[in-house]
């Protein structure tokens, strides 16, 4: 069993860290909320009184960090950067999503500091995180990813790995564009067909078999009522939060920006979740941009 | 076996009537191009002389014509509409892809007629019509959908039942709409990622098992050599072209119009169709639009 | 002085009708409103019991109808078309926004009838109808251009000649075009300049002046209070309805499909207008889209 | 006469630098390109060492420098931060157009320090700034507004006052993005129209005096040959760059996405232009975005 920090213990990381602690990993749990270290303990995982704390001596060190600025200052600009703690032969996995440009400069960092870097960013949700389903999106070397699937293992079902440093955030950025665009086209295609007469089910159900079938439609139908368990049949609760998309979508502009590649559908698809935001839909599942479309009350 | 009159022998029409014929079906067979008769001639079909001489007698007539201002040449405004010549008790079956508008007038009037009317266009393209394996979306009353049935069969493997009159070009335009969505968006994610130097290939793989899966991506993948069969990896030869996704973006767009239902993504679809057949990619299938993102050689 | 026939006496037509009157022309006017022919009697016209009578012995006839179809029936399709009714070296005068395809397909019915036709859409509003100060679009010869001229000189203050039969049509379709774009581009400038902080009103100065001047910004500000006669600080009420944008930007759509001429700012904006229509602000303003931004109240 | 520092000598910085020459101010000069050095000093500017020794006992310092990060880097992060070296009372302009949240860092340390700071971009290109014909917009308090005014007015034709620090930045952004939307707006109808058969010049006057009326149109015609000095009549070249006008959209993008301001046309605009520099047509003028629009020759 290796020994692991693990720093950020958010809605998401937390359950990823007990899933390493259930799985005999020796894990040392830092974050700024006493609560959540509490609740790491709890389960089994040893309290750090700092990141510099959980990364002493660490095997891997798992970061899931809300933003670039708390990864960049984490390894690379903080008052004592991890890169300069870590002992060799240790890998940092960042599985924060944050922007890709971020993801290379600390991977560099890790290059020059003698240590491993692989940016994992996941997918899958809170829940996928609690299952030890989600998936992770891995940037780094073959050898590094190599080491770090095991650890990985534990805590989701598949493991990528989509090329050099970076490219598990670049990976990331375009699926979850591709994957707003999957989302706001079946809305205005099952919304469209709703306004000329035909059954959101009955129209979900034929182009499901036909050449309009893709993940929003199949699993996870926006329209209240054709599917039990999606979040549009529980008031558009839980599941991906609006406001996490519009971040996504930020960062996939930014890539777009710094590579000069053109993306005027998740353009189009940013533009309408920055509108169904502004109306105050930011905290809804990111399916309930449907009701952008919809005829008012 | 039934009397079926068939009218407009294409590149669709002539493989679908051959299925009937195959079938044992007794099929008279009209098109103003007399070589598309005599091939239809030649596996068994009788040529009529007219659209009127193939419906006279008929227990159903298909129709696969270009536009909808043919389909009502022929059953309404035509110097000898068809809802005239029918005999009581026949049906109608329109697979053309036409506007909705023109297809509900026409059952209308079939209505009037005492005839019944099922408009039921196709999609699987000439592969499909060869194979009968084609989809059908149709619309009309469940007790006409149930007689129509068995003669579709003959022809394709999913028929569906969108609803009443006219939903069956409903279906499909939303269907399509979606689809130009879907390929689109799974260009420029794939576009973005390979700049950033990701193998289209990896990433295709990774997306397909996350949330970015959709049918062009998973069995239709745009960038050569991905996928064998795909028609990009042969040149974009074949397949569905340009032009015919860029008409059918045309029939979403007045029905967006008719029903004041907003398609921000469709409407940015066609756009970008518009502009990959304004630089002369028409007659190329629609996954060429790839090329529309790409940087110039 | 000449005998005019005026045929559709609406919000539009009425006023423009007056004008003729009060210029001393000898005006026979019809509409399927008694009361609006009442009124125009009343200052001065006769009235006509059908158009075929508003057109008989007529030097000139002109027409202010809703839709391409009323366009149709009246030169073209009905019991009596018009262009069997006019006098040899008469000119119909069409002063509706239609279609530009069925500006042409009236133009030649005319040249074949040895009649001449002028189409001749107008924009300036209500307002400008009464005051005799609207711009008409003119499409047909240089000829017939300037016989009517001194007839539309009597109603308006600009009389372009855009080019051949339909060019009046498709250059009003341009213009309302761009007029859309116009407007929800400078609506989502102000809107993210004030979210930033800035004074609408300085912002709006300071881009008027600056290369991002234009014709919504300049004399039709979107944000109330900024100019005291703009909709916008009346409550959006008055002006130029969404739901006209929303027709003019149909017409446009079916110009760029017909022509396969890429809009996809046009199409943008019709996706913006058509979303707000939806909302239930059809009858208001449009430069009330800007609502379509704002934040939830 | 004041004792001013500039920093930044590239295609605006000279010219603009030589103009506060011209007008009778002592200023020293600094860039790592010497030959801009030489020849700001053959003008009567004295040759400073580093920024530092620009700012050293400057009254004003401006700079002009390509992205927010050297304008970070001057005044805050670097070796020696000027904020550190100017002399109580001395006002920092800076003339960069980079994002307002860097020039709200920046000016939020001015204070901090004790000087003070207006940010101030430019508009009007290297014409305008050799003309001294700029236009400045200005983001800081009233009073410090009023000091810079005098300087600002030797290099400058309208220096307008938007507002707290970073309102300058900020009405820049809103400014270029409209700006954008004016002209892909303006393409896009005199394409249409002149593919339906118009003339574009004949277009463009109707359009002109008509409600589409706008600076793109007015002043910077897109269509070769209907302005005579347009860039589009000079092969494009000259102007203001479509690579500029990527990066002032990019700056944009960033602003909507840190206040959740929609901007569906401005994100369409920043589609259209990507596809045209990925095309390899970055360095034409921003209007040759019209041949992104055109049929392929």
């Amino acid at each position: 069993m290796a020994r692991i920090g693990f720093i950020g213990l958010g809605n998401m990381g937390l359950p990823m860290a007990l899933n390493l602690v259930k799985a005999g990993h020796d894990v040392a749990v830092f974050d700024l909320v006493e609560s959540a270290i509490a609740e790491a303990v709890a389960a089994g995982a040893q309290a750090a009184p700092s990141a510099v704390g959980a990364a002493t001596d660490a095997d891997f060190v798992v970061s899931m960090l809300p933003a670039g600025e708390h990864v960049r200052a984490l390894y690379l600009d903080g008052d004592t950067p991890l890169f300069g703690v870590l002992k060799s032969g240790a890998v940092a996995i960042d599985s924060s999503t944050i922007d890709a440009a971020t993801a290379q400069a600390v991977g560099a960092a890790a290059v020059a500091a003698g240590v491993a870097f692989i940016d994992a960013p996941v997918s899958g949700g809170t829940a996928g995180a609690a299952a030890g389903t989600l998936s992770f999106l891995c940037g780094g070397s073959a050898e590094d990813f190599a080491r770090v699937q095991p650890v990985l293992d534990v805590m989701g079902k598949n493991i990528f790995h989509a090329g050099a440093t970076g490219a598990g955030q670049i990976a990331k950025a375009c699926n979850n564009m591709l994957l707003s665009v999957l989302m706001t086209g079946t809305c205005e295609a099952l919304n469209m067909g709703a306004k000329a007469g035909l059954d959101p089910a009955v129209l979900s159900e034929i182009m499901r078999q036909s050449s309009g079938g893709n993940w929003a439609l199949n699993v996870y139908n926006p329209v209240p009522g054709v599917m039990e368990n999606a979040p549009a049949s529980k008031g558009y609760a839980g599941g991906f939060m609006t406001d996490l998309m519009v971040k996504d979508l930020g960062l996939a502009m930014d890539l777009s920006q710094q590579l000069n590649a053109p993306v005027p559908m998740g353009s189009q698809a940013r533009a309408l979740y920055s509108m169904h935001k502004a109306k105050g839909h930011g905290r809804l599942d990111f399916s309930s941009v449907l009701t952008l479309y919809a005829d008012a009350d």
